[in-house]
C-alpha cells in the first residue's frame, strides 16, 4: 500500500518550448511529404500538443495553424490573446477575432480564419486539417472549413494523432509521475473506505486530500494546465452497479458484501495516468473470488502480451484465450485496453479490429473486465509503457485479492 | 449572504418519460414539416435531451435516432445497453455494436449505424442529422454518416437546439433549484476565504462541503445524471490573473489587495446555474471601486434590457452604451451573455451579431466584463429567465461592493 508521500523524480514536470517546436517540426515533415503547405488543427488536445497552449474549450473556435516549415500560429478569440502570449511566448502574436458569433464584426470567426489562410498560403491548392471544421461544442454553429476558406480541405487527424501515440521520454516521465500520484490517491481512498461511505463524497474528499499532499510535495514543480479539476483523483462505484462497465454514481453508502470498482489517476504537466481496482468490502464469496482470479489471469496475459512489433489485436486475442478458458466470455463487454496520455483514451486500441503496430513509447491501459449481471464487475486497470523489448508497468498499486479486501 | 440551507421546492428534481416523449414529438413535427423521415443525433447533450439517456461520452459512438412519428431509438456500444434499459425503460431495446473500433465484428460502428438506418427507413432519400458524423472524441476515427449510410445527410442541429433554447416550466424549476445551491456554495466559499487561501484547494473544499449539505437536504430527490463532478461547485481566480476573462488556476495563496473573480454553480436534474462575482480582499482602491461600479451599471442595464420580443443584439447594444459612458470599452473582451441549461453555454448569445429573438422560457447569463491589464477583471454573472414581460433573476447572491469585500 502506498502510504508515504512519493518523492518527486528530478525530471521536469512540464515540457519545454523546444518539445513543441520538435512536434511541429515532425508534422512539417509529414506535410512536406504529403504536399500540403499547412495544416489546421481544431481538436483542443491536438492544439495543446502542437503549441503548448492550454485553454478552456468553448463555443469560441480555437485552432492551430502549422506550416510545412514548422511555423505555428494560434487562431483564438480576442479574450484568449493574452493567454497565448503568456503560455507560448515563442509563437508570435495569434490571429484573433473579436467574439463568437461575431461581436459586431459581422463576420463568423471561421470566415476570418478562412481569409487568413488564403492570405498566408496564396498558392495552396488544398489544406490539411484534423477535422472538417470546428466541432459543435456548446452553442457553436458554423460553416465547414472548406466553405470558409474556399479551398479543398483534406481531413488527416492521423498526421497528429499517430505521432501523439509515441510518447517521448519527457512525456513518459510525466506519466510516471502521474502514476505515483494515482497510486498515492488510491491508497488514501482505500484507507478511508468503511461501511456507510458515500461514493461521491469519499471520492472527492480523497481527491482533495491527495491533491493537497501532491501540491505540497511538488511545490512550484507542478504546473497547472487545465482550468478545472484536481490533479489527483479517485472514484469508485459499488455493488451490482459495478456490473456496468461505465457504472454511474449512485447515492447511498457502502455496504458489507459490496464489490467496488475503483479508479484513481494523477495529472502532471497535462498527462494522465490510469489505475483501477476491484475491491471487496468483507470477504468475497467463492464465486466472486473465482471471477476475480479469472480477471487477474486475463490482465496478467495482457501485460505479458504487450510487446513492440506486434499488432494491437494480438494482445486482445491472447487475453480472450484466457477469458475463454475461465468461461468468462459471456461476461466480456469491452476490449482489453487503449492508449492514452493527454486524453483519457487515445488511439490505438487493444481490440480485435485494430491492426496498429505496437511501438516503443506507446502508453496503454491493460484492463480486461468481467461483468456478471446481478453479481458485479471485475476489472483492474494499469498503466504500461511499451519498451524496446516488452512493457513496464508504471502504476504499482497492489493487485492481489487480500490487499484489496476492506475488513468489516 | 446565503448562510442557511435552502429548503427544497416541492417541484420534482428530474424530468419524466413524458417530458422526453414531448420533446421527440416536437422534433417529429419539424421533421414532417421539412420532409425528413428521421433524424440522427450525435451530440451527447442532444441525445440526453431527446431520450433521457445520460452517459460518459467516449470514443465509442452513441447516437439517438428519432423518426417523424416521434419514436426514439438509441444506438450504443454493447456495454451501454443495460444503462439504456435502466434509464429509458420506455424506449425499447437499443441498437448495439460490439465495441469500437470493431471488437472482432470487422465493421466500424458507423457502418452498423448506416445499415440500420437503411433498414429502418428504406424509402428515405435523405436523413437529417445534427452533425455530419460522430465527433472525434478521444481516439475516435470514422467515416461521415453520409458515407456510412449511403444517403445524403443534411446537417440541422438547429432542429434540436432551437427547441432546447426555450425551457419548459419543469426545466426552469430545476435551474431555479440549481441556482439556490450555487448561491449556497458561493456563501460557503466566501466564508472560507482568507489570506493564504489556495485557489484550487479552497474551491474544491467548498464544493465538497456544499455538495454534502445539498445531498443531505435533497436526499433521494437528487438524481445524479453525469458520471463525474460535484453537483455544487465553486471556484475563483485572483489578482492580476483576473484580467484574463478565462483565467487559469494558479498555485499560491490569496493576498491582501487581491481582486477575485469567482464562480459557483449547482447542477440539478442535469441542469446548471451560473453565478460569478467580483470580490476584493481588503478595501478596493478608488480605481478598482470605479471599475466595479461601471461593471455593476452595465450588468444592471443588461438585466433591464432582457425582454421577450427583442433581438439578442439589442441587449448587447444597451450594455455597450453604459460601458462606453464609463470609458470601459477599451477593456471589454467579450459579449454580455449566453443561453445555457444542460451545457455551460448554449445558443443563442447576447452578441451584436446574434439577431435571435428573445423568447419567454429562455435562460441567459448576464455578465458584461471589464478587464484592465495590470489591475484586474471585473465581472458579475447572474442567471435570468425570460418571462412574458421581462426577466427574473434566479441567482440571488448579493451584488454590492460591501457584501463582496473580504475583511483583512
Amino acid at each position: 500500500m502506498t502510504r508515504t508521500l512519493p518523492t518527486g523524480s528530478p525530471a521536469p514536470l512540464d515540457l519545454t518550448a523546444q518539445d513543441y517546436r520538435d512536434r511541429r517540426g515532425r508534422l512539417a515533415l509529414t506535410l512536406q511529404e504529403r504536399g500540403y503547405g499547412a495544416m489546421v488543427v481544431f481538436g483542443p488536445a491536438r492544439v495543446s500538443y502542437l503549441t503548448g497552449f492550454y485553454f478552456a474549450a468553448t463555443e469560441r473556435p480555437v485552432a492551430a495553424i502549422v506550416s510545412d516549415t514548422g511555423d505555428g500560429t494560434l487562431f483564438v478569440p480576442a479574450l484568449e490573446a493574452d493567454h497565448v502570449r503568456q503560455q507560448c511566448p515563442d509563437l508570435g502574436d495569434p490571429v484573433t477575432y473579436p467574439e463568437y458569433p461575431g461581436g459586431g464584426s459581422g463576420e463568423h470567426p471561421l470566415l476570418t480564419l478562412g481569409r487568413e489562410l488564403r492570405r498566408r498560403f496564396p498558392r495552396a491548392r488544398a489544406l490539411a486539417a484534423d477535422l472538417g471544421g470546428y466541432e459543435s461544442r456548446w452553442g457553436y454553429r458554423g460553416p465547414r472549413l472548406e466553405e470558409a476558406a474556399g479551398l479543398p480541405v483534406h481531413e488527416h487527424l492521423e498526421f497528429v494523432d499517430d505521432a501523439r501515440a509515441i510518447k517521448s521520454p519527457a512525456e513518459i516521465a510525466l506519466i510516471r509521475e502521474a502514476c505515483h500520484w494515482g497510486d498515492y490517491a488510491h491508497g488514501l481512498m482505500q484507507q478511508a473506505l468503511e461501511i456507510g461511505s458515500d461514493e461521491m463524497l469519499v471520492s472527492h474528499e480523497t481527491s482533495l486530500r491527495a491533491t493537497r499532499d501532491m501540491l505540497a510535495a511538488l511545490g512550484s514543480r507542478y504546473v497547472p494546465k487545465a482550468r478545472e479539476g484536481l490533479p489527483a483523483n479517485t472514484m469508485f462505484i459499488r455493488g451490482r452497479n459495478t456490473a456496468n462497465p461505465h457504472g454511474l454514481h449512485q447515492t447511498g453508502g457502502v455496504q458489507a458484501g459490496d464489490i467496488l470498482v475503483t479508479g484513481a489517476y494523477g495529472v502532471v504537466g497535462g498527462y494522465e495516468s490510469e489505475l483501477e481496482r476491484t475491491m471487496f468490502v468483507g470477504e468475497p464469496t467463492p464465486e466472486q473470488a473465482r471471477w476475480f482470479g479469472a480477471m487477474l489471469a486475463a490482465q496478467d496475459a495482457g501485460m505479458a502480451a504487450l510487446k513492440p512489433g506486434r499488432p494491437c489485436h494480438e494482445v486482445e486475442q491472447e487475453v480472450r484465450a484466457v477469458l475463454e478458458a475461465h468461461g468468462a466470455m459471456p461476461y466480456v463487454r469491452h476490449h482489453t485496453g487503449h492508449a492514452f496520455g493527454m486524453e483519457g483514451h487515445e488511439h490505438p486500441f487493444l481490440d480485435l479490429d485494430d491492426p496498429t503496430e505496437i511501438r516503443p513509447g506507446m502508453i496503454f491501459s491493460i484492463e480486461p473486465g468481467i461483468y456478471v449481471p446481478g453479481l458485479g464487475g471485475f476489472r483492474h486497470s494499469d498503466t504500461l509503457v511499451v519498451t524496446e523489448t516488452g512493457a513496464e508497468r508504471l502504476s504499482l498499486y497492489p493487485r492481489d485479492l487480500q490487499s484489496l479486501t476492506v475488513p468489516v
